[in-house]
């Protein structure tokens, strides 16, 4: 059919491409009401215009992720209509805060090709951007993915695997932030004492409640992003492959740690980067999930006192506590390990 | 219980009866989320309030079917609390674009009855209208719904099936749609480069995706929507009926259908009117939803030079794809297809 | 882990203590679209902008109940995160009305220890209050919860009952209802032609609808409200537990029961205060809610001749009924009772 679109196969894409995706979308207060009731999470400054604005921001900002999520839908169609399976995120800076009433668009560069050795798929890089109404741009991520062939036979465009920061610098992560007045946030309200200066490298935090997924949900959640990649919806296709039901948007396994990661993390209020993503396993509808951080490292900003960088591991779980910090055992994650994020996030000093 | 409403019964309506319809309703921008969250769709003008400001609308205006179900919800009370099935719909038109802010109501007057031969139910013919609040007429349908009687041996109040035209007359059709600067709509950003003369008259579309329901997605809908019709939220008295089910509100599958008919119409913005529309089979929670279009026709609007009008028959199945385009075998319908709606819809010249 | 929250048990209380909660939550227009998709109510006064201004109100405000949830929920991580049960409310008042964009935030006083007898758990009493931005209290009621003991051998810090009015006074209720113009209030567009003077003491008014409720929806709403009680999400610990199950928040029954009783109280537009509340058997997902009211007294308010109060009995069950109005046996609710809520409500003169 001419006029559906079938998305692009692997040899369709070429290094240096920078792809325009449709559609635009205007981000609303409805949108953050139902980020709330999707993964309830509590930091203050998204919760709340009056504390937002009592520290220094014009009112509450959107959740990142919520952004996170909205460019990333904005991919789907051109990157993975076509995708096995999504394999990482990395470099991914949240360049300025979004609020209600801005409108995004979302742009991709083909950054590197790589086809695998079965000849059936490659993987494709693509740095991904987020765009304000006013030409700001918002986002930044670059994401890979296993993407399928049309032909078999076909050759690759191109071939480079492009080199990726392990972390991000930062001197980088400020910019979705404006400077905050920390005399003005009120620790009661926030929820926890705790600043950066309380926090310490290879400090662990078990993050303690479970949150079970129906598969209402995610699908209210994937269609609020606009995001149109079929496995997440169509149980008609999916009860004919190997998994046999639906597969949750990864993203989402992110935003229910995340919030789940209020409960000792309370004034890690902005996430300023992401270093690098993996979704390890899968999550059906029914799992329960649980989450726990570590800190990695901490870091100043340069020429700011008001907030610092702490980098931290996020694990997110299916249907195992994290009490003992689920990990790894050598290069194999532990059994029930979903997701391992590795982000920068600003927490005031 | 005098005080508790049960509806009208077929002898209680009167050919000429004007009914005035509870509840006011203000469209906000949390319900223009909630009808993105569930059904996904992705058409430019009402999914961004810049790309609708770029081409002359003052925002962003509620999907067209969003104003369609709160319309019909505030009918249901007075007309359908009784009904066995709704039969139809014909002469719908959309006469002004609502926004955020807007507050509706709805008024219906009896247009046609006839008693059934079992003298059990009848059929209603109402003409329903959506008002504004500055007394706007913003939408207008003609319905026409199975009803019980309270009383078999009651007589019908009057018999008369009134006439409908089988396709609204194009000329009708622009008042729901300002004038738009087509060298302002950014084909890039709206997902498609197909413009009205790029349809042909008997072209079919496949629109590719499934969407499969579940009961919360359904009950979420038809609340929203304030649509208090039992059967499709009591599952105790309907696991006592033949079916054993709750039913899904029939104006939840044309708007999954319309949201997926985007891949394919991704610039058919505006749903004009509606010649006719059929319910042919019950949708469940479990069950998928495809979708595929035919054009019909083809029409200039009189003296507009930015739209056209297509004509298209939106047809939707459950747990069957439209590849092969199922509609009728003879009299009958296919097997798995559950919505013929004609509508007529406009696009950019 | 210090960091995490592990919430108070029984013996952490002191009479006379002040909690302030955090989290501070702007409502929006996407949180009462949410509360109209997750009930249905239909109240005219909370639905429509235009009807809130013809009769004295700034703007719609948000449902009381509504308010009620989120200053609940925020006292959820102090008060009752080791709750077994929740027992009660009483001379819950609702202060001001309260309309989008306005900040909540929650504080508690505890006002009653009393050990039980098996050592292991205790009541605590909490008078809990709302607050918007402006430093004006919204609304305030008396809870008792059963907690647990973290140590069986802690004594209790104190040992006090409070006493508890059985009924608020009218002359307490009418704060949180602007003075209304009942000349403009259109009984056509609200519903019902029933005001203050139609209604008995003694009488019974069945509600009639029944609602079916879905994990999905409870668990959307309950995260809106940012309550985080683990009994509510968390299926991997549930099935743990004697009943197997994921528990609904109380709230959510209370909210289904005033949603249905439009049916026969179109016109009781606002909860001013509650009496008495007792969740007197769990709902569960899968199951239906009726329900059925009762008028307990009828009171004027000290100068005001625009509304009335109505002393009402809101009766839910589940998986039965309400046409018999049931109730009691002697001391014991009858099977399927799960909600006895006696509570006061404006309704115009």
């Amino acid at each position: 059919m001419a006029k559906t679109s079938s998305g692009r196969y692997f040899e369709d894409f070429r290094i240096g491409d920078v792809i325009r995706h449709a559609v635009p979308r205007t981000v609303t207060d409805g949108d953050v009401a139902l980020y709330t009731a999707l993964y309830g999470p509590r930091f203050a400054v998204q919760s709340s215009d009056a504390f937002a604005r009592a520290i220094g921001y014009p009112r509450a900002p959107i959740d990142d992720l919520l952004l996170f999520h909205i460019v990333f839908g904005k991919t789907v169609p051109d990157i993975s209509l076509n995708a096995v399976a999504n394999l990482g995120y990395a470099e991914a800076r949240f360049l300025a805060a979004v609020y209600p009433g801005d409108t995004l668009t979302a742009t991709s560069e083909v950054i590197g090709l790589k086809e695998n050795s079965s000849r059936r798929t490659g993987v494709v890089y693509v740095r991904s951007a987020g765009w304000r109404q006013d030409g700001t741009k918002v986002l930044e991520y670059v994401r890979w993915v296993m993407v399928n062939k049309r032909d078999e036979a076909a050759r690759p465009t191109g071939e480079l695997v492009p080199e990726l920061a392990p972390s991000l610098d930062p001197a980088l992560l400020g910019d979705g932030c404006p400077r905050i007045d920390v005399a003005a946030w009120d620790f009661g309200l926030s929820g926890a004492p705790y600043r950066f200066d309380d926090f310490e490298i290879g400090e662990k935090i078990d993050h303690v409640d479970g949150m079970t997924v129906q598969e209402a949900e995610h699908q209210l959640a994937t269609r609020l992003y606009q995001n149109t990649a079929k496995v997440h919806f169509n149980q008609f296709m999916q009860v004919r492959t190997r998994v046999g039901r639906r597969l949750i948007y990864g993203g989402h396994v992110i935003s229910l740690a995340r919030a789940l990661s209020y409960n000792g993390l309370a004034n890690v209020f902005h996430v300023a980067g992401i270093n690098s993503g993996t979704h390890v396993s899968p999550l059906f509808a029914g799992d329960t999930v649980f989450a726990w951080s570590e800190v990695l490292d901490r870091a100043a900003l340069p020429g700011r006192s008001d907030v610092g960088a702490l980098r931290l591991r996020l694990v997110a779980t299916k249907d195992r506590v994290c009490e003992d910090h689920p990990y790894r055992i050598g290069h194999d994650y532990e059994p029930g390990v979903i997701l391992d994020l590795d982000y920068w996030a600003l927490i005031p000093r």
